[in-house]
């Protein structure tokens, strides 16, 4: 099988979202969809019962290759809000190791009748790997992989910029901090182009930039004041401490000197910026925690709106697949063939 | 913000139970009404469905610091015939080895909308802390917090001796053990004086006994023979070794010679005297087999009310919460709020 | 207590299924049960909400005292298919590590009134040993014990079987490998002989053939074309690696060499014959990723199958043991006693 271009690997024939790997390729369209079914989940989380019935009786497997606690907890949440059956997959103690292939795992995990993988992988282009190869039955998510993608991340800091800016149009978003490791900055700069925000501008050092990322359309910026200048949206991201050799890096407190956020620096900023991390936070390392516990910092919030954009995405997956489905013939389980 | 009373952190400013951290500072009522509560789930084991909607579409997380597989799955098991969801947090594979706070990490569970932390911990006053610092939105549970307080397993012993005694006033009890490493002895103490037992004696080696124990309202024994006298409840502790430097203690067979619990022992109790232990048993150190496994012995109905009273803690915790929401202005959600 | 026979271990006193360790002593009706009620689940895995509400308030609880991801997955999932409520053991964390003994250990979580143990043990005779000790309240299926017997998996290869050869009468079955290790195998053997296959073949070199073997009524060979001639089904065993000294084999590519499934060697097989493989599989060790991959292979189908037939089992046990406690007088749960 050939590999199909990105949007027939994550939209359906009729353009419905089927399965949810990056943002590149997507229409802004269906970004929107996602924000929009977003906003009618939010309110879940406060009912007395939060629960919808929309993935009952689904199937829903965590499959992570790199132990992540907050994501899969956000992950798991979710699903079972959207009243899903949930299995937690510890890979590193699966049959993996016993010498099975990664393929053998998956075919054999949709044998069992699972509706969606959820895959974290610390390999770039996992997700979209295991896409290509699963059967038409499985929806997958990509809960980050490597330095590629972290899509829902990227859509949820969209939730939280349309929540407070109420639009994207004219906004200037400013990205900071280690943008060479950050499969976040990566998905949050394709969504701010495919919604129409004004300029995207990565702020960091040359160590911590790819050498391609302007081709991505974002404007460089290597000091902080320059690029916090009338920013609506600064957006500190994590050091990845544990992915770094230290030749990157002179030291952490020089890091902080140069690039931390602290309410002085943020002058700079337009007076009604928001601050957003992806978390987790480290104190006085890109942020200052006058900061982080500020008035203009939104990022508990990102984390609230992280579930209700989780099952968006989710449910729209299901959705689209069950339409898909019916316009198409069923695919056959196994045990419906005969010799 | 400054320490409140241990009372108002625990009840409403109506009296209700809003979170379970220690039983001492609460009302003899309240206790009283965690027992009446809970002989109304002890049934619910037997029914064909063992279930009742009373969390349903609630989220509680455990929280657990410190391994304790047992501990951890009375609480799931009684948290889903709730009907709850039920998330595990595996705290040392978490963010929080990614150098996040504690704080922060709270934070983040609080802002996926949960509703109880049932929170296990190595150091004392853990759970009290957490509370302190919760979102009103958040039931706290402790299932003990280092040598401080194990409050439901003092409450499922005192299901099982009024369960057996009918009573509380004019009983005589008898702690045995590793009273200087027991969480579980200083809940027992203070929830026994304040349900009226007429004496607590504490038996145990001056070596394994707190400096400040006469404070709490026993009275000390160093020999068995003289703390069983009379007793109409034996109370044997696990003898901690994992916590022990041997100085403490000459060795496990000298331990059982002087303070283990044989029937020969046994006859200087009342002669309806039951047998309790908080478990798990170390055979032939702190107690006999013939004991654990004789007719006093009332260790695994201990396990099945323990299932019951946590059931009835947890449903407390939560109706309270809610009456206490619908008193004052609803807490608002970060989404709630606009900028 | 003396050791009853496996089938009054088994069956209820009115010839219904209570616990599940063995094929060995199961009578063919009740084999033949299974499969029939497997086939009703089947098409479970296939519809829009995967869930029947047969172990609805039910506790399954997984004590799995040997890792293995894969089959405590398919219990999960099956336990779940049926609405049952599933906690999942890990023992090696559990008190066990506290010295708790095995018995301690199963009475505390009998006491916490659960329905069903799915036992997967080390050692032979695990699961025997637990439901000889387990109160009747509790049903104990086994999920592997040691080279003893993984009679789920048998009973999934039965129900493959018939699928796709409508009948076990007149139908030669090979089982190709590692003989000598494998539970796997001696369940299959049992189960073939019960539903009145013609003849069933241990394929493998002397050294991977246990010395009592024949007297299980099977035909050894250690010639692989011989083993395969007119053979209707074709069963590759994984080559246990990890439970091997290499005393035992010369090396992987030399067993391949000699006993690995390839298209080739097929060709003594009958021209329908199907190829089935417990998994996970070694590909270029045991079996050929040709013949894996390859029209006869059915080794996908027999996982879907397995969810089936493991639903069928648990369902089985549990109303074998609701109509056992009508019959008889209920057992008293500890509460329920008084003194």
């Amino acid at each position: 099988m050939s590999d199909p271009a990105p949007d027939t690997l994550q939209l359906t024939g009729t353009g419905r979202l089927r399965n949810f790997i990056g943002i590149d390729g997507l229409p802004r369209a269906i970004l929107e969809e996602i924000l929009d079914t977003a906003a009618s989940f939010v309110d879940v989380g406060d009912r007395a019962i939060k629960k919808v019935p929309l993935l009952r009786g689904k199937t829903v497997i965590n499959l992570f290759f790199e132990a992540s606690t907050r994501t899969r907890t956000t992950f798991e949440l979710a699903a079972k809000r959207l009243s899903a059956d949930v299995l937690n997959m510890d890979i590193a103690r699966s049959s993996t190791s016993k010498g099975e292939s990664l393929m053998d795992m998956l075919r054999n995990l949709e044998a069992m009748s699972a509706d969606m993988f959820i895959v974290r992988h610390g390999d770039s282009g996992a997700a979209h790997y295991i896409a290509r190869h699963a059967t038409p039955d499985v929806a997958i998510i990509n809960a980050g992989d490597g330095r590629h993608a972290h899509p829902t991340q990227a859509m949820l800091d969209m939730y939280t910029i349309r929540h407070y800016k109420g639009r994207f149009e004219g906004l200037k978003v400013a990205i900071i901090g280690d943008i060479l490791h950050s499969r976040v900055a990566r998905s949050q700069i394709h969504a701010l182009n495919i919604l129409g925000a004004e300029e995207v501008r990565v702020v960091a050092p040359k160590t911590l930039l790819p050498v391609d990322i302007e081709s991505l359309g974002v404007t460089v910026c290597t000091d902080l004041n320059q690029g916090l200048r009338d920013a609506d949206v600064v957006i500190a991201l994590r050091l990845q401490k544990e992915r770094m050799d230290s030749a990157l890096l002179p030291s952490e407190s020089e890091f902080f000197r140069l690039y931390g956020l602290t309410n002085d620096r943020l002058r700079a900023a337009h007076p009604d910026a928001i601050v957003m991390h992806p978390g987790p936070i480290n104190r006085g390392v890109e942020i200052a925690s006058e900061v982080a516990d500020g008035e203009r910092s939104v990022i508990l919030h990102q984390v609230t709106f992280g579930i209700a954009v989780r099952m968006a995405v989710m449910s729209m997956c299901m959705s689209g697949r069950e339409t898909e489905r019916d316009d198409s013939l069923t695919p056959e389980r196994p045990h419906a063939t005969t010799r």
